[in-house]
């Protein structure tokens, strides 16, 4: 039940353990777009709210969240500045801003979260975050594989245990149109229906393209070229005479041959029915899905005009976006929550030894250890040592009057129990000693 | 110039050697936090609007940015939701939501941007990152000094050259009030008063008390004691008849002889006149200011009723925040930028070449290093030479008609300029083997 304590609706709160698995996660993420050369970019959460206004369609642009103007504005109720849709918009910006500025090809990844005004849902947030990588500056077949290899190894990297890429060109899709006959005001819903045949029977899709005014024959043709045993084999061969659907089989053939080599057979996949809803690609198009995964978890494609028409320069664009929330809910959990908050868990047996407790952490943390002295206010000793085991400290230190007589602290292991005394000028050798021995570090 | 392009005002693009160099700092402070067992937290962008309304005073409130309501509500020109404004109203409301699941004493910190509508201007932005770390539910003089001595620790790693923590306790000012017998009433503004001795002169300080309506003899015994050679003492010696006095003294020596072991001498200095403005401290306070810092780049305290004024359950508090924006332009310039986006950059001579050359970049990235194929149009050599020496890669990879003839691939230190024919398969080994040897990894 919300409360009013819960975060907005759509939004969460992310404690340690979650937060250190998703920390890692963007992390190898990174570390994968950095080997291909994509560098780092980040962008400020709003922008002004011309520059995000009419770019994602009608339906996109209720989705924008828009902050009020402030000062003596704030009356008005107008909206002058809006949080980040997405990635895309606001690197045409930069590449309109920064120009020669910047590297050519100027390849980029950001990791960050954009804010949409969607419905909460089931994985879907209003507050999310997004991995996206693009190439800006080159029309090479290259850019393509190189942003579909890079988004694949990130998966790979990130341990998603069984995916698919489908790949498909837009190209492919307008020669299909031609070959087939579909009239050419027909064509995008006829795409659109035809993208059904993942989740839809081949008869109910003949159906939907009948309804949307194709020629029922037609309709049947398409459907039954892309359904048979042979799919691949008759829709090659109905593109062939095409001139933009072998241009089309071109771009696919290219990035195939290129990827091939890096990626396990059979992961990227030629699929003709793959649209990607989005109307700006222009060139080669994928989308990643995996088993339990609800829909895409991952697409990308060329999109040659799109930074022109965002209001950047007028640039060759290619590039991919993980929907990493999804991808996250995948991942078996990993043991990021298993390590403790502490190695080394400090008592303080009263007021008077309470400064040599709190120097002995200093002296753990120098030995490369997570810790720090007890700071309740218990004086009892098993109160204390139930403390430490809560924060999964591997040692507890023990510094009670009968130590501080004998110059020793005693170093009691939590895990076996056992423990020792250790001179007070020792420590410090002596936990960076049981560090590396037990905890590799 | 302002441009079109431009982020909003008050926010920054940062490019990929800005943005490393903040990462890498972020990285330093996330890394003395969690080594005193803080544990990292992140709440969403944006609370509801009655979350933080109300919480920051009038001025404060002015400058939330408030996000408009979404649907058909939006004609209203009503806010529902308000963009992050510190740190520490979001954890109080955590505090309360997640109540005894979060473990006790909850140390956490917290590293994120917060966005304030204030008048944009050096060093002074609109949206800007926080470091804050702090410990709800112990009442102990070791966590404020555990608090300070993270902070002091975070400075010190992250290379601030000089810097010195000055320390007082909102005790120390209650007890000054009591034992110089000004009136009740006046005390507030006589506080604010002394916390300007740090910039004017004694005698217009007096003036301005006597302005506020203190007693002129007594304003000039107050100013002459805090200002004289041993003023220290003097202090000392009026606050000990004070109950509150005694008690504030109490504290700043606890902290004092704290951290004294960990801190160097001189570092952390009992700074009477020291007030902070915000009037919710109820026990130690700190601030640090830097040579060229304008005004203080961190400060902290105990703050043991604000948790419950903000929403969350009534829990003593202590903790710190580190002004990260002015840090780090004190900072001196790291070596970030110097490292090339690449390390291997690998030519396309032709497209019947590209396959092999696209598959020796991964070739590289699996030998651990940073690499990319030409993405460019031209087939010229010395352009594609150009181009990695762009990037700044160390090495370029040569794989023409040549070398494909001859099964190797030409290995060219673009810092040398010596080159060498590398048998296909045993690029990886090699670059493996060069870059352990000459880039130490």
């Amino acid at each position: 039940m919300a409360t009013q304590f819960d975060p907005p609706s759509g939004t969460r709160d992310f404690l340690a353990a979650d937060l250190e698995q998703r920390e890692q996660a963007f992390g190898v993420v990174r570390s994968v777009f950095t080997s291909y050369g994509f560098e780092p970019l980040q962008t400020p959460a709003f922008e002004r709210l011309d520059v995000l206004l009419g770019k994602y369609g009608d339906d996109g642009d209720k989705l924008i969240f828009k902050i009020l103007r402030r000062g003596e504005h704030e009356a008005s109720g107008e909206a002058d500045l809006a949080l980040r849709y997405d990635m895309t918009v606001p690197l045409a910006r930069v590449a309109a801003a920064y120009g020669s500025q910047l590297p050519s090809p100027y390849k980029r990844y950001t990791i960050g979260p954009v804010w949409r005004a969607d419905r909460p849902g089931k994985g879907r947030f209003r507050e999310f975050v997004q991995c996206d990588l693009d190439t800006l500056g080159s029309t090479s077949v290259l850019a393509d594989a190189e942003a579909l290899c890079a988004q694949h190894d990130a998966l790979a990297a990130l341990g998603l245990p069984d995916f698919t890429i489908q790949l498909n060109s837009r190209r492919v899709l307008a020669g299909l149109l031609e070959a087939f006959g579909v009239p050419e005001e027909l064509g995008p819903g006829v795409l659109i229906t035809l993208d059904k045949l993942d989740k839809l029977r081949p008869d109910a899709v003949i159906a939907e393209l009948a309804g949307r005014g194709l020629a029922e024959g037609t309709a049947g043709e398409l459907v039954t070229a892309m359904t048979a045993p042979d799919a691949i084999e008759r829709i090659r061969a109905a593109l062939k005479p095409s001139e933009e659907g072998s241009a089309g089989l071109d771009e696919v053939d290219g990035v195939l041959s290129l990827v091939s080599l890096q990626v396990p057979a059979g992961r990227v996949a030629f699929t003709p029915r793959l649209v990607r809803g989005l109307s700006y690609y222009t060139g080669p198009i994928w989308e990643v899905v995996a088993p339990g995964g609800a829909g895409s978890i991952g697409s990308g494609g060329r999109y040659d005009h799109l930074i022109a028409q965002l209001g950047g320069p007028d640039t060759p664009a290619t590039g991919s976006s993980l929907g990493v929330e999804r991808i996250l809910s995948l991942l078996p959990d990993n043991d990021a929550a298993e390590r403790g908050r502490l190695d080394v868990a400090v008592t303080v047996m009263g007021d008077e030894l309470a400064a040599a407790s709190f120097d002995f952490a200093a002296t753990a943390r120098t030995a490369g250890l997570r810790a720090s002295t007890y700071l309740g206010s218990s004086g009892k000793l098993g109160r204390q040592l139930r403390w430490a085991s809560d924060q999964g400290a591997r040692w507890c230190l023990i510094y009670g009057r009968t130590e501080a007589d004998a110059g020793t602290v005693t170093v009691r292991d939590l895990r076996s129990g056992e423990q020792e005394p250790v001179p007070i000028g020792d420590l410090g050798d002596y936990l960076s000693a049981r560090a590396a021995a037990e905890l590799g570090r």
